[in-house]
């Protein structure tokens, strides 16, 4: 056994408790604060047990977990980016693929490597597990947005056309979740919860 | 589809964002706040993809990290009991039962089912899954302890005993993360970190 393995795993875990400081934008539900990384990136790794059963396509639910659980690991050097922030998210890309460089390259060799084509699946954006994984990232905030009578919609004056660009990916992966979300959405802007155009 | 399936689910989803305003002991280990059972839950569950490499027999990695992702649900309505509170402890197990019985039963039958035997699982630590699940429950607050100085261990004049009765399920589970764990406690010990009988 290679120690010296170990203690680079210990040193990313104890990285990794940064995670529990990056805040985002959505609050919680009962509004009494932010929500932060660490707790997001749990909520929609249940949230994917819970709901692969309504995903189009069979897909590894395992794989998706995993994906979820490191997915945001690149906000501990590039801080989080509010999806609808059309500035932050222009370099968005350079930021966080510098970060992956960073963080995942804690680890030796092999395991570093793992973790980052998980983080690459995820980003592109293509599998059916990806997509799966990034339905379950915007579901919650919206949800959160929901349950708290508008959230971050109301508070930045978001559109509706542009919420439902943001959750696109729930079209692709599951028709069960993309219709129920749409009828959410119209009720949402019948309650007033997003801007009305 | 049964529609009434997919609200339940997403009510349970709902009730889990109170996992997130639930309080631990144990502290961030830059010390700036006390960390909550939905940040505990994500940081044991990437430690257990980071370090199964270490256990003693093949595990399931996928069934301890869907352990890990629901192991403290019940918390929602038991709230959080400090493993060294011996009065506490006393009626924990009355509590968390009910608690389970209440959360798992959210969802539909099945469903909630399937959950309550990983909980149970997880609960009896006798499977290798549950006995590797166990350590990353315990490990991930024994680094936040050594790593912040001693933490809840200094606050609550905790000794070496208990501790090393705490971490015993890591003994169990991988020889390799026993020996590195044993030598922090007596490094932790020489730190002045933990009571000296």
């Amino acid at each position: 056994m290679n120690n010296d393995r170990l203690l680079k795993d210990i040193e990313f875990i104890v990285e990794l408790d940064k995670m529990k400081t990056i805040l985002r934008q959505t609050t919680l539900i009962d509004k009494s604060k932010r929500e932060n990384d660490a707790e997001h990136s749990w909520h929609i790794s249940v949230m994917a047990m819970i709901l692969s059963e309504y995903a189009n396509e069979e897909i590894d639910v395992c794989k998706v977990i995993k994906m979820l659980l490191i997915h945001d690991l690149v906000e501990i050097y590039a801080g989080d980016t509010f999806c609808y922030d059309v500035e932050g998210n222009k370099d968005k890309k350079e930021r966080e693929t510098k970060a992956a460089y960073k963080i995942f390259g804690m680890l030796d060799e092999d395991k570093g490597r793992e973790l980052r084509k998980l983080w690459e699946e995820f980003e592109e954006m293509k599998t059916n597990e990806a997509l799966f994984a990034a339905s379950m990232d915007r579901l919650q905030p919206f949800l959160n947005n929901y349950f708290s009578d508008g959230g971050t919609w109301k508070k930045f004056n978001v559109s509706k056309k542009d919420i439902y660009k943001r959750i696109a990916p729930l079209k692709e992966s599951s028709n069960i979740l993309w219709n129920f979300t749409k009828n959410m959405i119209e009720d949402a802007y019948d309650r007033g919860y997003i801007l009305r155009e």
